[in-house]
């Protein structure tokens, strides 16, 4: 099969390779049709990661199942599923519990979670292929109606990640409806979070970034844009909330956080969700800190820890929620509010294209060329 | 009136002041039978706050109401009462939602929450005096059945802050019965909290510390006690879980934390709970965090930024809480836990001595003299 | 001062009252500009209940402050404010649970609860009126933004009951965003717990009714009707559902149901909430049940004992909730959202009258005149 | 294999029959180390439910794995283990929300639940016998350290249903640490619910029952026995709690509920979970109540319809939950607990007897022979 595999830093290929298969009684093999490239995607294509030669990214995907393994109860040939970034294995204490984005038995003993086509969480190809084998199929597949080549397709492809991680970033921020919000990341996901946000009822929802375009995409779906080039993002947001900050905050930027002068600040974003939430707050993070970073602009940083405001944060009696989407909490009832029309995400996608045209668009993603902000592969 | 008055730094006088009197309808008088002194007392007394000379402390109040405004409804003088160390109004936001220790009204505009006798809390005088004046009454105010001499007048004193600030560590850090949990400082605070999860069912409860005695209360009440000059905590607990570390942590200790070399080091407790616990577990913070730190050993630490395990935070989906208790939350369940003698939280208080010898408690007290861990004022 | 007297069943007129006036140190006076007439009024004006002769209505009151006690500390005269239709005294344990519905100091011993102007709920006078007495004012009033005569005055006074009433039954019945949700009653309540639930991001809504006006306003905003003359509403739901039933079902009708055939039957919208909801599923009522009904269809119902579907709802392990909305815990929110726009529920209110044209309003009002679905009283 | 099989009313007999075996390769087979007996089996035992002739009873089954199927990954032949009662798949919309005592998979397409060896609850035979099938066995099965000659052996039985019922009945109740709480009915399940909740910090447990020798126990573990043939229990209930009433109850006893006078009142504890709650209290109910019973009292109880007071229940704001225990939910903390010596729940077996001796026990447990309350046979 045609996969998208990894060369070497800024260099891809889509070659042939051995055909995923199922190994286990309980996979599935699936035939994918809508595979996205993640801005996470981008950590590996850029050589910070250490990922090994031929290693086949993509870890948001969809398809139609060809085989099933004789141990899956819930799946035909012919089925349309999405399937969770993340993979569970449906029976550890943390699937169980519902936080399957940290299964215990997917990876390794002392690695909580797992994913497809991703460094260090586990030993699972992605999808960025004609082929992908799904472990544990009756527990991560996600059921869809309709056809592939249907309105929703590209809809559908958002529940893999995107969708789920920027409703997540509202749960682990604890919005209620009614409450005021800022977002720091106006990227796929903070566009998500946003109209996740929006859409669960809150008051407000001040967007931060610097990106004139992506600024105006959040304008588009109801926010107010708050560019950091111009205006001090907490100065501005606790002005416009008779002083008091926000209800909630989401940190959808992460360790690679930049200072208006373009400097590398890994604390920025961070300390601003400090500076611009009220008093018992709730601050929300799923733009990825690592433990690890030799790229990092201090050795602190390079061992993930950061000057933070913790000071500020406990005389405010605020709360912090961080971690990966466990996706699976939110995927049956977000496909289902595609389905019934309530929601469409694919306002997101920016651009369909070929399998064979990953390479090129890796490197117009990375280059943030405009129009590449979100592109889904069609094998 | 007699009462404990700010000099200087390692200073207190009890003189003779004037009255606490009525001064809003909404008001009440009360003379005090038991006022406790508070670790958090030892911050003023040592001269690291900037307190003003002829300040009178204490947060942890009680005894009988003498006098209420023409606006109270719930209150008859002789009525026994003991009085959360927040102060709150009962009608603000913050109050409406149950945090009372972030009244929006109290205190100044910019400042949310307000107490008795503390710098930067208020206007308020403390109780550590033969009487004290009470605002917001009917809200303040918890009633006490029996008399001022019964054998639960130290039980209740807990009420004030102590007990309720160790049950608030227990809720900040999400623990459910059947969880283990980890505390780090086994003082009135970190064994409050350990006798709270305990009371409500953790499955364990290690109790890191390195004074011996405070390690050998916490045995006594089941706690397995972790001594931090002989093993390193986070190595410790992590293998007996099982590898995984617990389910909660509370950092009862704050930004005075000192490493097993005697040395202080802001961050190392913080720093533990996140190496202590499990991916998707809990931490909750009660130890003092503080915004500006004039003595901190670092330029960062003296703005209460400090270099904080974000990384593994964030690779772990942790949460974590903070902020001082919102006594009231929990003060009536705990008054009748009390009553029915499910719960004697009176062996914490270690020595009752009369108001007149408030100087030689303090000294004794801030140079940790055994007998000296808490200490209740009997005016 | 002027106000609406009950005189007999089916009789009330404006007449000249002694003014309201401040009794307490923590009351304020109000004069009225709105003051609107709910369907509860109706129990009273139809003699159902033993009103007193010259009883003053009116528990949906707004308007601004003309004077305050000594012990109120938040309001000044000239205030705006919106008052919650029960009455809270915002200390006892109820109170500060957040069950201001339920106070337990406000009315007598032993009943919880207490509210304006209605048959034991207190010696509170109603606000169809030109003036009103706020008891505990600092915890019960409201303040509004802008002037009394501005586009928001009768999306203001919806906070008073029906906006957070039907809110209420929205979290009575655990609505989560991306649940279906069905409801009985399109009343004003009715309406506006559907409006809250798509508001909140409920996947579909059923309004379950037979009155064709009623239900095209359900539809304008966005529901399924279910007319049970013409259907079998849990039949028609559950098929709609792929056979499950709906997540959550709301009883907005309460003991007064009627079949198709207008026959009485007091629990039959009960069961059919049974009969929809899936397993698992939850179920708000906030329509009213009595424990006294001398005119109920059978003795048990005249005692309040109705034959309930126990059997189904245990095997289906569902939840119910129930009660009269506690206002505060909403009405923040809800003034907020529609100071900000997200929210205009005004579009609920058909008629604004004179108060002197008050006795007309509720004679067509009980005739279910079209055109007086929700009429507003502007002393 | 030798197994206990229904013959026909108030007949049991132990006889050989065909090896249970593995039918799907997410299978495990297990031999039977305890099964105990269950109050519910005496429904089937007396002939009220219609059980086929020849059908193998037992949903309380403990043993040590003998065979796995290909597409079982966390067992091992060798492994000791219990089984909940309920039979969960794992990946339906219920298990995933940790509802798995109502598997949308396990049972027919039109119920929600499936158990082992229950009529009505799926094809899946029961463990009172040698060998026992176990599906979806990575799911299903509980993990328990030791060996099954240890002292664990009849704590760790509970964790198949008593122990986990029990302490959902709290969970229902919303029952929470200070709380006072009211059961009904002390047989092995209400026994087990007051121990959970005096475990999880109940400030006062009330046990309502009749028979001298359970409420002999109930006091032995800490409760206030409240008999009713000698007081009103809601009488006696509201007046130890200062005429509120309790926080919560629990009705353990269900549709076949007695009064003192011994008449069948099956309405009777529910309307006495009413009367004895407080306004905004809440009731958990896990005693049965069902759909269709031939043999009711009347023909409403015949089709599950009883006279609730549903006027007071909504007059006093209560909620209320019910339905079968998600065992799941609670069996890995329950364990956990017993394996740490914080619980001991085994002092509510009675007997321990050989599988032989399984129709002599299921007689005299019929008959509420003293001593036994609660048996475990032994294979």
């Amino acid at each position: 099969m045609r996969a998208v595999c990894y060369r070497e830093p800024f260099n891809i290929e889509v070659v042939d390779v051995e055909d995923a298969k199922i190994l286990n009684p309980t996979d599935a093999l699936i035939r994918i049709t809508s595979t996205a490239i993640c801005g996470s995607d981008l950590h590996m294509y850029e050589g910070r990661t250490g990922a090994p030669y031929n290693m086949i990214f993509g870890h948001e995907n969809q398809g139609i199942v060809e085989e099933v393994g004789e141990g899956v109860s819930s799946l035909s040939v012919g089925d349309r599923i999405n399937l969770p970034f993340n993979i569970g294995c449906g029976f550890c204490a943390n699937c169980e519990a519902g936080n399957t984005g940290f299964c215990l038995t997917a990876n390794d003993k002392d690695f909580a979670g797992a994913a497809y086509g991703y460094v260090n969480m586990g030993p699972y190809t992605g999808g960025q292929a004609e082929y992908l084998r799904v472990p544990w199929a009756d527990f991560n597949a996600l059921r869809l109606p309709g056809e592939p080549d249907d309105e929703f397709e590209n809809d559908f492809i958002t529940l893999s990640d995107i969708l789920p991680t920027g409703w997540h970033a509202t749960v682990l921020a604890g919005l209620e409806p009614g409450n005021t919000l800022a977002i720091w990341g106006a990227g796929p996901v903070g566009i998500m979070a946003a109209y996740s946000a929006l859409f669960k009822g809150a008051e407000r929802v001040f967007m931060v970034d610097h990106n004139p375009h992506r600024l105006e995409l959040a304008e588009e779906i109801g926010c107010i844009s708050v560019n950091f080039d111009e205006v001090d993002p907490p100065e501005f947001i606790v002005d416009q909330t008779e002083g008091n900050g926000v209800d909630c905050s989401i940190d959808g930027v992460g360790y690679q956080a930049t200072a208006p002068t373009g400097e590398e600040q890994p604390a920025i974003v961070l300390n601003q969700c400090v500076a611009s939430t009220r008093a018992t707050g709730r601050i929300g993070v799923v733009g990825l800190y690592v433990p690890e970073d030799p790229g990092a602009p201090s050795e602190e940083a390079a061992q993930g820890r950061l000057l933070f405001q913790i000071g500020k944060f406990f005389e405010k009696g605020l709360t912090m929620g961080t971690g990966q989407a466990n996706v699976k909490r939110y995927n049956r009832a977000l496909r289902d509010l595609i389905v019934s029309g309530r929601i469409r995400p694919s306002f997101v996608v920016s651009k369909d294209v070929s399998l064979e045209e990953a390479p090129d668009a890796y490197e117009r993603f990375d280059n943030r060329e405009e129009g590449y902000q979100k592109v889904v592969l069609k094998p």
